[in-house]
């Protein structure tokens, strides 16, 4: 009977342990997980800090017993691995767990800074760093986010609803730095006329903010100490191919801790769970492989939603990527309707017309079809013919997708002229 | 300088015409058009009808001069061609006009059908039409609707809000028959909750129902008349290929009157626009091809999207054609946050897993994902590990499709075994 050890309990792990599961179906899988609650998500924190989401306790995935009764893992809750010696991994109280197959998901630790002019500083990355901003926001004092990422802009916006004096302070020129700043600046502006105070190309000791509480949210680094202490090849996350294969055979890695192919870790929730999936799979004697990972990101923010995929122009340019854009402003139902909004689209191409990125405001569901259509090699051409459904109360007759795909092509064809 | 001839100003004339000028910026073009108010979307008379939009007038595109003005595109409103003699199109007033290219974009016929029963009988397809069924419906009295298609339940879902006592009659077994009947039910027992009699399997004759008025929604008939006079090749519509060339050389044909290839008329606004534009650019000297159309098609009814594209179960089993099936009910939203509703999905698949058609009940925008999938010949293993973006205001972490791909991968391999 074949031991799995899974090392984290978070959203890639027990992914994992349940992939590992359907793999095998008499193989011994253990999961060690620093917290005291099984895995919940990380992502919906903001939203119980806001009050939409009644309590931390409804993040919880799955209870505790569903995993030993319904799908035999053991979850031994609140237990750190300390080391990991040849076929064993020995935890913080003593107990030495046998691995046929390892499986490392130790996630990421938010990075901090130091915040002088306010009484407290947090992190958002657990149930119980939540509760503590919660119980901040609610007071309705004066607040500043460091970082303007997703997460830093979901607790902003959570802030406005709860009334906190809300400032944001962003070392780049614009919020949302995964995206391009001419779409980026458009929730930026929404944000502002609900009345957040936005601090950009700056660092908050530029700022003199002085206040109650700070959030530090630029970003996550991927818990490597482990897989650093076991040899293992160790980039910016654990360096894995598209199978979660770490650098030694038997051990896997997936989610926040693991550095793709590609080279970069990609620190989403999906991300999590496609690489735990893949991980778990193989642990078990399975032959998954991953697509490639688009970090397709979506979120909505003071009511509008915003959404990315691939390469932007500003990485683009960066790395001297040759590309040509194309964008449209389009509605979401066709002009005679009531009821619809504006939807901006950009799309990224390669000079051959090969779609390479996208971005749409106003609409998060469009992104996942952009996702498809990158994956799958879609070119120019086939975004203007995509053959979309119609509806006057749903969709207008020529998607926004397709006039940005056309103004892509226009420009191409100036170009070759 | 060209001269080309648009006979018919509906969404496939008008977008013909457009696209033309798009492509030559000389060329004579003409638009003759039987209707008396240039182009306006027909797929929105019910909401007209039902109240959601203001008036009829706003259902037009463009205005009377926009086409001169702004197009350079002569616009002939209220006259009908009745001839073409050589190289040129004689018109009912005598006027001839000469074209080098000719683009017939003459439409369908509603078919209609005795209603003995009932004082007054309808089809719905130009304004007109819709304002005699405003005028008796907002009299609240009684009515049938003959034909559950999307156009008779559009109107059905109208009516109800009027406070119309609605009747539907539908010949085939179940409402929707675009839709698989597993699919198109959950639309009806919404709409049945809502005050709607529904008399299926029968005619409407085999009911006994009387009333004030009856809509005869059982579909449109191509508009061949012409096209036959002229000796073109015609089956069910103007037969064409995938650039919209008819028969004879210079003479092109596209929307409701034309059969694509494939062997089939595919009588949607959005087919008419695509194939419009192809048939225009053509005419005009271009080199244009259509996408192969896969009749993607969406609508809410009820409060509740359906959507619908490409092959469906019912077709495969009347044509023998094999497939397997994968279904999903998963919610738009994750279960913990609040605000989410039910989407539930329907794959086609070939055996070798190649996605031929789908269904997606719940929600409309991703029948647009998959029309791009079945287009670039996806696999339902490109669909289960398919990356979508996730943020818990807008979308579970595994879209419902990759759910339904991954059921249909399990029935393939319980096959195998």
């Amino acid at each position: 009977m074949k031991k799995i050890v899974v090392i984290g309990g978070g959203a890639a792990g027990t992914s994992a342990a349940m992939a590992a599961r359907k793999q095998d179906r008499t193989a011994e899988i253990t999961v060690v997980h620093k917290e005291k609650v099984p895995e919940y998500s990380r992502c919906g924190l903001p939203y119980v800090i806001s009050g939409v989401i009644g309590g931390f306790e409804n993040l919880v995935i799955h209870p505790v017993d569903f995993y030993e009764k319904m799908m035999r893992i053991k979850l031994l809750l609140g237990k750190e691995v300390t080391d990991v010696s040849g076929n064993e991994v020995i935890l913080d109280d003593g107990t030495r767990l046998v691995w046929d197959s390892l499986i490392i998901a130790t996630g990421g630790m938010p990075v901090t800074l130091p915040a002088p002019g306010f009484s407290k500083v947090f992190t958002l990355r657990t149930i119980e760093d939540g509760r503590s901003i919660a119980a901040e926001a609610k007071k309705g004092k004066k607040a500043a986010i460091v970082g303007a990422g997703l997460v830093g802009m979901e607790l902003a916006d959570a802030f406005v609803k709860l009334g906190v004096d809300t400032s944001v302070v962003e070392l780049m020129p614009e919020i949302l730095p995964l995206l391009d700043k001419d779409m980026a600046e458009q929730v930026r502006k929404k944000a502002e006329s609900e009345g957040v105070k936005f601090f950009l190309g700056k660092k908050l000791e530029d700022t003199g903010l002085k206040g109650d509480f700070a959030v530090i949210s630029v970003g996550v680094r991927a818990d490597t100490a482990l897989a650093k202490k076991m040899g293992l090849n160790v980039n910016r996350g654990i360096v894995v191919n598209d199978k979660m294969e770490t650098s030694r055979p038997g051990v896997y890695a997936a989610g926040d801790c693991a550095e793709f192919s590609g080279g970069r870790p990609i620190q989403l929730g999906t991300i999590a769970v496609r690489s735990g999936r893949v991980a778990g799979a193989n642990a078990a004697g399975g032959d998954a492989k991953a697509v490639r990972f688009h970090a397709a990101g979506m979120t909505t923010l003071f009511g509008i939603e915003a959404s990315v995929v691939g390469l932007t122009e500003t990485e683009a340019a960066s790395k001297g990527i040759p590309i040509v854009v194309g964008k449209s402003s389009g509605g979401s139902k066709p002009e005679y309707y009531p009821g619809g909004h504006p939807i901006q689209v950009k799309l990224i191409a390669s000079p051959e017309g090969k779609l390479l990125g996208a971005q749409v405001i106003g609409d998060a569901q469009r992104i996942n079809s952009l996702s498809l259509a990158i994956e799958k090699g879609c070119s120019l051409q086939d975004l203007a013919g995509w053959e979309t459904g119609y509806a006057p109360p749903l969709a207008p007759v020529i998607d926004p997708i397709a006039v940005a795909a056309e103004a892509a092509l226009l420009r191409l064809s100036r170009r070759a002229n």
